[in-house]
């Protein structure tokens, strides 16, 4: 196999949206390609004196890589990308309170008259080797080891019919979704809108606690290893996730209501598809036996995952087996 | 004054996004501007036969009049657009069901496992001269005459940084925010989001009921005349309104409560600037006199506008004067 | 006519809940009833200096005088109650902002980290002659007469099963619904939930903004002479209105979407009852004519009001015409 | 050890409120109490023909047994309680759709014009030494052994300030939280509302899936082993659970964003209190390790578990190590 494509993250490879903008190269199906991301600061926070509201231009954070021309991908295709690998590409990660913006504050949306919480920032020390990823208290001197769990909050295509999305936006087209499941070894599909499927990540995450309550994770840099395959004429309505265990589809709603609605009702149909249950009792399968985990409450649609056990599919692979096709390209990284 | 500019509503001159597309005409500021529009069905629901899901293409709904140029216009300005005039440019109206789609059905974002309601149109009478709209049961053979009270459901410029958004989508920069309260004698205020600000309008209702229940009003093409002014230099965050009477501010959001909440932060907001009441006098002040309209409660993001007496500005003049101005150049339609 | 039974707030005749508390007297069908009722700060706050949050002890807030035991409730049956003649009992009006309480606020449910707004008490005048509630602000000399529009916060029964709920709190039962339409010249439906339906009201209004937004209204005692009405074995699922010209549905949850919805929803099927419309012409109808108005949005449930011209009945009458006949016997006050 | 109280579940011993009703039994804290709970239809479905709607009594459903008198406890205290065993006490568990009631169905809240979904029910097999629970599909031959992970749905107190509410309510009392946390081994904090706090439990699930999507979980009668502590004059406002490694607060409230807010700015206010942290830093520690789980999203209020690495607090003890006394006093069983 050749060396990957490696794509830096650099001012000339990313950028704001999805859709709207012309693409950086051309990947082929079947073939890794490593990129870099940019933290979701675009790496202008660099200690705890860099507030975000003071470093970053609203709206041009969240920086994505790409977009990425995959040959073969027209509208009405399935664009299926496993992440086949994810290293953070620095030492320290940031996170941050942001005024109006978090679970637990008001926002331009769920508007309050209250001033804005403090803006403060904390240094996380990122720990490859042994796993972890240090949180030290601002206000005392309480420090505190949790486990490195990367992920890409920001992963996504060029929307349909002609809209272009900001980065920080989650969507039909993927985008700023924020959930933990997007981690190595995972395979998302998402639906292509435009020829070339576009697409383009970001949003690296040493960890996030679910939902993103405070709105920002441990973000960090990211060396990304992908690796991706064009489903063609299988459409996809909503951005749905794939592991070696677990099949998962994503709702992209508010209120959150709505997320666990779609993204259940939009599992029900899959498990009806793949086993041939009925509609009913598909439902009460997943009602028994679902998981369903908050990725995040604090953007411009809130996303929540549905999952289920895939030895209940008895064997029967989704998307054509393209995650376990992806799987075996993966493990020559 | 001369005659005032005419578009027609024609292939070359509707589309479905506000963003992304060339001006069709450019307009100056204190000029009186004749558009027609298609309805939101793009003329194609003729019958009652004409199932919308069936003679429409989604999301080639909601076809908008546009864009077109306003000289002088920049982002970080405003434009106020008032409502000069609008006349149904028919004799009947259509309304109908629309699979999944309403505020009493399960859709894809409040999914639901129950099969759509029934797809059924209704063809509305409409009467210029007697100011009525003319209801007609499907099942039977109840009739009854309602008031004929024309509103654009949909008006907007292209969105800021680069954004583009189907015409069927309410925002920060308009769109189809399905308002009765934007009819003959309003001014719109919308942020200009890209050089020459692209004003589009489509979605002309003959009347609608509070909250658009059922997802579709009674649609017709209209005739519709505007005057526009750019406000230099002012931030206009939300659309707002205003009327001889009422000054208005549009919340747009899911759920309803977050389109009540940002509505009436904004006009609190809005008043301590007119007024230099401070933030809890005038918390205190709408909360005895507002008054909450529901827009819709079936788009992309709901609406709700939240509005007041303009007595109580005692006289102060919102946006310099423009809907004061730019009524005096309505008045010589 | 003998002389209405008179009742006045006192320590004995008030109470905090609805249902667990024995009658303080008895009506009868078609007799007038003259109450007073507190303001729902209990008469406690009689200075600008006073805090709710001080001189109150929550949660013994809305003290509502009853209940009255209805002769001849049961269970199952609908009870009728018409506002004949509401009039302030006092000519200072108070209203507030209460801590973490209110529509623009952190609340306990809708949590935010934020300290809670300042707690400010607002004095009206009430000038019934006049028909004017004076606003004054606090941090300024701004003044503003705003209308005199009366209302009754607070009107239910036992709720059924056994249950207690809290006088501040809303339900089917009715209790803390805080529309605006509950004014003189409405009769309230109830689901009668208890033997003897055990009424009680409280929590008057000088006025009120749509929603309720800072969570406390133009508050003062009230003269409130009812009127009431047993309809034997007619079930009302959820508390409606009627007034001479509109039929109304009143929606009790949160989000406020599902206020909407379970109120139009009730609409579409008493339209459908009393029209023979079939499910989707009532939709339709509905979905052109009808008004929504948010009541609360501050109280444990939300409320909204769904209402349709009378006219669009054609006669036919709702309730078997309760709200007809209790209107005459109210002619006679 | 003296031996255990026994209480069987009876038509004497179980009811269908919180508050309202008399003591059945006293118990003493630090005593081991087994009761054994009814499933929610009350055993009245015993096989797939019993239509729930059909051989329930609405609202009579939810039985729970108790209450039961604590002695020494006082409004003001916090009631422990230990979850120190569950075993399913039947070989066979049942799941159903009920009409309007689910999580993907119109309800009487999120009220939809279609029609009810179809009734049906599903028998489980409950193998307590394979740990399995046995799903058999109705429409066909697909069967599946999901996991045994007994669960108590409902374990509440008397509600304060008087009120009574139904026992298939949660709130601030406890009363139907649904969330999976509460399984052998947990301590469930409650508010003790009203002397002898009134403890009462009910609704076991042999298993559910997260938001108990269908609204029936794998219902069971079952066998519970509870041991209580009261801590003095210690305020509980919302339920909180602990376990050996989680520290947990329950969001009650509708729609799941004021759930999950409640549930997270209650844990950090308990962070702050255990560890000194202050507001920001433990904001800030939540939303990077946090976890939240969907307990329920069908009941009157929807429940949000959200809990923290118990390893964060540094060694300190909640509720002065209740949790650590009760597992120690479990463990004689």
């Amino acid at each position: 196999m050749p060396e990957p494509i490696f794509i830096d993250a650099t001012p000339g490879t990313v950028g704001y949206t999805f859709g709207g903008r012309d693409p950086i190269a051309t990947i082929r199906p079947g073939e890794l390609v490593h990129l870099r991301t940019f933290d979701c600061f675009g790496g202008k926070v660099t200690s705890v004196s860099d507030l975000p509201s003071k470093v970053c231009q609203f709206p041009y954070l969240n920086p994505v890589t790409g977009p990425l021309w995959v040959e073969g991908a027209r509208p009405g295709d399935t664009l299926a990308v496993h992440v086949v690998d994810l290293a953070p590409a620095a030492e320290v990660g940031w996170s941050a309170t942001f005024p109006h913006f978090g679970a637990l504050t008001g926002t331009p949306t769920t508007a309050m008259l209250h001033p804005a919480l403090e803006e403060r920032v904390w240094q996380y020390a990122i720990d490859v080797d042994a796993g972890t990823v240090g949180y030290t208290a601002r206000g005392g001197d309480y420090t505190a080891d949790l486990s490195l769990e990367p992920m890409l909050g920001t992963i996504g295509v060029a929307p349909a019919a002609g809209e272009v999305r900001l980065s920080i936006v989650p969507g039909p087209h993927g985008g700023n979704l924020d959930t933990p499941l997007i981690a190595a070894g995972t395979t998302v599909y998402l639906p292509v809108g435009a020829e070339g499927a576009l697409l383009a990540v970001g949003d690296g995450h040493a960890r996030q606690g679910d939902g993103e309550l405070c709105g920002v994770a441990v973000e960090v840099p990211m060396d990304v290893v992908l690796c991706v395959e064009v489903i063609p004429d299988v459409v996809t309505r909503l951005p749905r996730l794939e592991t070696d265990t677990r099949l998962i589809s994503i709702g992209i709603a508010r209120p959150l209501d709505d997320a666990y609605r779609s993204a259940h009702a939009d599992l029900i149909a899959h498990l009806c598809e793949l086993t041939g249950l009925d509609l009913l009792d598909a439902y009460q399968l997943v009602s028994q036996d679902g998981m369903a985990r908050i990725g995040n409450m604090v953007d411009a649609q809130y996303t929540i995952t549905a999952d289920l056990d895939k030895r209940l599919l008895k064997g029967v692979q989704a998307y054509r087996g393209a995650h376990e096709r992806l799987s075996l390209v993966g493990g020559l990284w």
